[in-house]
């Protein structure tokens, strides 16, 4: 049987990576699929760049139409990134009933409801396991894996940026600021990292399982989005201290009142397996009913780990690409007409544990004040650190981890903490989940 | 659409589980599936037990041809175990032209290259998510998530029972029997737990997953398996003081020479993550070309964390039964024709790292001439621990670390050190793993 005809849009990184990976693992990956797969044609508007990646393996053009219409081309994978040209693509490609296979996580989640009903429409897969923690299958695992579940929650490390910066800004005790140039010098982290550092490119992410795991549509536009920018030092060592780790986590909750989809630095539990994720590498956690705890890891970000996951989507599509589409896996996980708009909440309704600094004066009554406006507020306190005052300071740090409560009821203890004349500049607060 | 009906063969733990599951999240299921899953009928000798079980909610019957041979029946569930009677039955459904899950490693493990030519033969589908690992979808992982990679090598662990024992072996500084009988008492030990602290269930498991990882037949009966009945409390403090942990690990790995399929306590350096994973839980790494480390961890065992496999399994045949036979996902990951059947290597032949603990007189000249000894069959030592003799004794522990070298070469060279007179007793020798 002839090979499944592919055409690659942006012949970047990854794009390199799947040429790499399908050359050198091609005779394995038809020993699994039965059939081969070729890479046919590439657009790219950097030829120069394109021909040191094709390197003749296949024609290179610059109008990606030349791909999208070519009556060859069976699959066409999307490697581009980003909302704009990248959407228009897709959607031409959908229309033009090829099969699409993308890693594009900012498509997905800020346009995977319309995407998906075209797709529909059309009865051609649009598959994107590559867009979500690179190389682990965690879109399988969610989509096919956990189907006998109510899955109830989904934390993840899934941005390695953040984490190669937080695993380093503990273990040397530097500041965000130094460790994110030492990062952009190794090239963890890119030029502009806005959308790493500040959640973004993580909250695509969890949008995405978010919809899988729930059967809502992708949300990405309600999601609360924190980064670490913010994020001292000191606040990493006072969580070391009371035996916490602080992640940039993406969470997605389902509660009696709506879905949680957060993005945020979070304190949790050392002796959690996802607390000892290190360096740029990725982990989900997902709480299924049945289940309980499962835990997915590995690379989530790189040429070869996300061709890999692009690889695994090619190959189910060689499976399935004759199957009767209403027998397929659906886009995302549920039955299109099962799919439930269920609200997103708003931060202020959630509900989660919290970690505060404050710096105090070094005064008798300060802590009776600060520990009546959390009684206030039906906030009760788990752990308290009060740090010794430096020799002629006469100011020192409490640190406070409390129970769950809800976040609009911190906000207003907050509001109150600072207010006290003996409560010296603002209340950091992070959030903690134990992830039990 | 009328629910697929689905006979279930054993009314046991797991039984209750999926009849719990598929009742709690039937609407969750149906969602996802397109189509509602009902246990139609129950087959179990002890009509009182799948009374309890079943609570009316099929039909009961002692003979389990009459779900076999139940027109009505789509799939029939396997929850018998053991090789007997599960095998004739197992052929039996397949005959019979029905659709089969089960949670049976053994099964798999010694007749599964014989159950996969039948079902092959009626075009009916096997599944058996639930023989590895338990709720953790490894099966999925390797034969659908992980196409793109020539995999490398697979450790796990994966008996809860032993990783429990050595959990509590190292927390308490107990020895083996006296944990086995704790574990008993709370239940994470059967009876008779030979199977468990032999190593037997691990190397059933590690024997499924090699076949579908390096796309070989099925070889239990080539594994090497060690339980750890030998081990001793010391070893574990040792390991420890070394920066490693003992695990009992499932491993199998290419080389160029053939195979390698063996189950045993293996030190592991305690910064990996799998190292890390306590108690009953299981966790398979698996490392492949292009994606590196992947990490997959939760429940292995358990009424509902089996469940969820099962019933996952059940989902794809309602998605799956109506795809030609030659569409569907390889029964082992790849095509039947493609299926090597390279060698599984005798345990001489591989090549490993290794602990060794020798009780030595304290006197001059002992290490040079087992450092001696060791250089003359080529192994270098990476780390060595001499104790302090206690008062009054002039014997003292020696524990060496070996870089990589053939087994073979490390029998002899023990043959060598176990005929010095200032050696006493046997030697002690772990293999270690470095899972990077």
């Amino acid at each position: 049987m002839k090979p499944i005809q592919v055409g690659l849009l942006g012949a970047g990184t990854v794009g390199g990576g799947v040429f790499t990976v399908l050359q050198r693992n091609h005779e394995e990956i038809e020993r699994r699929a039965g059939r081969g797969i070729e890479i046919a044609v590439v657009a790219d508007l950097d030829q120069e760049r394109a021909a040191q990646i094709v390197q003749n393996r296949a024609k290179i053009v610059t109008d990606a139409y030349q791909v999208i219409n070519d009556p060859t081309v069976e699959v066409v994978i999307e490697l581009i990134g980003g909302y704009g040209i990248a959407k228009t693509l897709v959607l031409a490609a959908i229309a033009a009933g090829k099969h699409v296979v993308t890693a594009n996580k900012a498509l997905i989640a800020v346009h995977g409801n319309e995407i998906f009903a075209a797709a529909r429409e059309k009865g051609v897969i649009v598959a994107f396991e590559a867009a979500v923690a690179g190389g682990i299958p965690i879109i399988k695992a969610l989509r096919e894996g956990l189907t006998a579940n109510r899955i109830e929650w989904i934390a993840g490390i899934i941005n390695g940026t953040t984490n190669f910066i937080l695993s380093e800004m503990r273990d040397k005790g530097l500041d965000f600021e130094v460790v994110l140039k030492e990062a952009q010098r190794l090239g963890y982290a890119e030029a502009d990292p806005t959308f790493d550092i500040e959640g973004i490119d993580a909250a695509h992410k969890a949008s995405i399982m978010s919809a899988i795991a729930f059967g809502v549509p992708v949300q990405f536009d309600k999601a609360h989005v924190e980064g670490i920018t913010n994020l001292a030092a000191i606040d990493i060592k006072y969580a070391e201290e009371l035996g916490y780790r602080i992640k940039l986590l993406g969470i997605t909750k389902r509660t009696p009142d709506g879905i949680e989809l957060r993005v945020h630095p979070t304190l949790i539990p050392k002796d959690r397996l996802i607390a000892n994720v290190e360096g740029a590498m990725n982990a989900v956690q997902v709480f299924g009913d049945a289940v309980g705890t499962t835990l997915y890891y590995g690379k989530g970000a790189g040429s070869e780990p996300t061709a890999s996951a692009v690889i695994a989507d090619l190959v189910d599509v060689v499976r399935y690409q004759s199957v009767p589409a209403d027998k397929r896996v659906p886009y995302l996980a549920f039955q299109e007409d099962k799919v439930i708009n269920t609200v997103v909440m708003p931060i202020g309704e959630i509900t989660t544990s919290y970690y505060l600094r404050l710096k105090v004066a070094d005064e008798t009554g300060v802590l009776a004040n600060i520990t009546k406006i959390l009684a206030d507020q039906d906030i009760s306190i788990d752990a308290l650190l009060q740090k010794e005052a430096l020799a002629g300071q006469n100011q020192t740090d409490l640190i406070i981890l409390t129970h769950k409560t809800q976040e609009k009821r911190m906000l207003s203890a907050i509001e109150h903490m600072t207010k006290l004349p003996t409560v010296l500049g603002g209340v950091i607060k992070i959030r903690l989940e134990e992830l039990s």
